[in-house]
């Protein structure tokens, strides 16, 4: 038993710029989890260490009290090694449905628990829930069973992981304390250690659609979980990667899932799937299976086989038609010339097409969402389409299309940024 | 009405730095009081001010907003001029208790709303309720007709001066936000200006006896409360006191009225008579009543005349004896020299002898306290008694008396800092 400690005192050391001693922290954490620690004195701790911040080893031990307020899964049982990847988010970032059945494919577990998506960035279950009969819930019999016969899981995380977690996350959500750099990379990294993964590999995005806009932030992020993740025992890398044009030509759900389906039948969005396979080749490496290569897993259907079976799983009918929205809109060229997209703008379009939710209780629409007909770079000519809306609801449309404004030009040649801004490990 | 925020965003503009509106003030401050901005988010505000601070324009309108949360006073109608002191707090301090009577026979009416104590510094009520019969509550019209017939009242807050304050303190006392400026000074000031007095002097305390126990930090406070109560329209005068030593040479409840009325009569400690009488000419000032020599009125017995007559106006008998302890302890000096004693240690250990509370509901003794037979630079010899402390719990001897254990020393001659450190006016 941790010794006990005064709130008030806890708070005051951060506030005063002191560094938070390991038992201090261990309290803390636990004491708030058991609501002995009140939401008032935790926000306000939130913010000393939003305005203060904390070191290395005071955000690994705030991890681990967080991992230590729930269970711990293990995998290390498993007849292949287990990997896992994590993004910050996105729009269009559908990479997780082609990668996990692809790393599987290749020989290793992917143990992928998942969430759903709020505001502009979707979300991977509400992407592949889109699919008819596919379900998010699983038992952990049932997520073991799958990751030996198929090698990939997706699905919801169970409700027993870092719940310090979510307590402090809904309270970070309402007090403006979400934009601190150890308090997200502690959140982050206390769900994928806890999911007992041996290795992990981050994508960190940067740009307009990211949660980081700044790539310094990014950096900053990235190099904070990848010492998180190190300090844990997990081999843990990250790139960071840009997010400030939409990756693929869509963002919604179906069109998401639609769109894996063919990186996985060997075709795709170029910049989908060099993403895809840069990850892969991580994750690969991570667990020593850097011999394979995933280009040919994709060429020759083993990455579609390892797709089908995960889908089908989890229930999910991998040959069903995918749901389609009733009403689409087209936005046309006004000009001849280089087209340039904004991540934020095409993200924020799809979430008011019905593609994502303002609250954690909303329903989201499978067939809603944006599709890209041109793409950063691409020249284009006046008149000629350049995206179609898609939604259930056509009453959006004209919201949808003020988040457009200005989020697309056509001019010059358009920057290129790299797909890839920076690797970064232990 | 004011327009509507969200506050995650108020949070936010201070968060990173910012000035809040005036309307972003008002809104904030009305809707934590009316529950609409929670306990968290307001805490999170709270730690963001304290470690990133606030303007003038700010605090004055966060004072407003406050005052403005309940009703405000108006004496402007009675036919003395109005003026009330004000003390940060400190050990001894019982100055109120000539001084409103002094004051009151120069010709000015006081309406000094005051508090209990909690901690080591004692409360004003606390020590007149020593008085047997003596009543702290006082409705509106008993307030006006003492005003109108005695010149001074001293009793309890109404509980519609400034609620918002009464709120956010009790929120500031757990999430350690209390040490803020901008948030010690709007809430002493709120109370004072929603009081409606035309004149008012601060008495900052500096040093281990008070809250501020920096110089630095002090002149900081004074000025930020002149400032506001010249920005509300009262006419503020502060001086900054010495607190490094006890006030006089008792601090406990009847201790310290048996000690106030010594100086009624006349007599009493050099640094307590020099106190009040620095203060009552400073309360004379402001408000036009220059002419008056406050000395002339404790000469005379005038002030003892103000005195009984306020004490039997709220049903105290100033003839009655006062509560005496039912057990007393001796500290000796264990050797030759000048005396030192600080001003914490003595606040400490008549709180835990019984003269102070721990919590808010808790009941102090009338009798208990520490009474100096000797006081800083007074040259003293082995053997001779220093102190007596009183309880009606003598279990508790041990407790005070390691509060006192490095609190007082013997040797060279004490370095004797002047009463008054600093006037500050508008």
């Amino acid at each position: 038993m941790a010794p006990r400690f005064a709130a008030v005192d806890v708070i005051r050391t951060k506030r005063d710029r002191g560094e938070l001693s390991g038992d201090q922290i261990d309290w803390v954490v636990d004491a708030y989890t058991r609501g002995e620690v009140a939401e008032e004195q935790m926000s306000a701790l939130a913010m000393a260490i939003l305005l203060n911040g904390m070191t290395r080893a005071e955000t690994s031990r705030w991890t681990t009290a967080m991992i230590d307020s729930g269970s711990r899964l293990d995998f290390t049982d498993l007849p292949r090694p287990s990997v896992d990847k994590h993004s910050t988010g996105g729009v269009g970032d559908k990479v997780t449905l082609p990668l996990a059945p692809l790393v599987a494919a290749c020989g290793a577990a992917v143990p992928q628990l998942s969430g759903r998506g709020l505001g502009h960035t979707g979300g991977t279950l509400d992407k592949l829930e889109s699919i008819p009969g596919w379900r998010a819930s699983l038992t952990l019999p049932e997520i073991r069973r799958q990751l030996s016969d198929v090698g990939a899981v997706v699905c919801a995380a169970t409700g027993d992981l870092a719940p310090a977690d979510r307590k402090l996350y809904a309270l970070r959500d309402v007090t403006s304390t979400v934009e601190a750099v150890p308090l997200i990379a502690s959140s982050i990294m206390s769900k994928k250690i806890a999911e007992g993964t041996s290795a992990l590999v981050l994508d960190v995005k940067t740009g307009s659609g990211a949660f980081m806009k700044e790539l310094g932030q990014s950096l900053e992020l990235a190099r904070a979980m990848v010492d998180l993740g190190t300090d844990a025992g997990v081999r843990t890398v990250a790139v960071v990667t840009d997010m400030s044009t939409p990756l693929g030509r869509t963002a919604g759900n179906a069109l998401e899932v639609r769109e894996s389906v063919e990186v996985l039948a060997g075709g795709g969005p170029a910049d989908l799937v060099e993403l895809t396979l840069v990850l892969a080749r991580e994750m690969l490496a991570a667990v020593g299976l850097d011999a394979v290569d995933p280009a040919d897993a994709l060429a020759d259907g083993r990455a579609m086989d390892a797709w089908r079976r995960m889908v089908a799983a989890q229930g999910g009918d991998p040959d069903a038609a995918l749901p389609v929205a009733r009403h689409t809109s087209e936005v046309l060229a006004e000009a001849d010339g280089v087209l340039d997209v904004d991540a934020l703008a095409v993200g924020v379009a799809a979430w008011r097409l019905g593609a994502g939710r303002s609250r954690r209780d909303e329903a989201v629409q499978a067939g809603a969402g944006v599709e890209l007909h041109a793409v950063r770079g691409d020249v284009v000519r006046r008149g000629q389409r350049l995206m179609t809306l898609h939604t259930d609801t056509p009453e959006r449309f004209e919201w949808a299309g003020q988040a457009l404004e200005g989020g697309w030009s056509i001019g010059g040649p358009a920057d290129r940024p790299p797909l890839v801004h920076a690797r970064i490990t232990a």
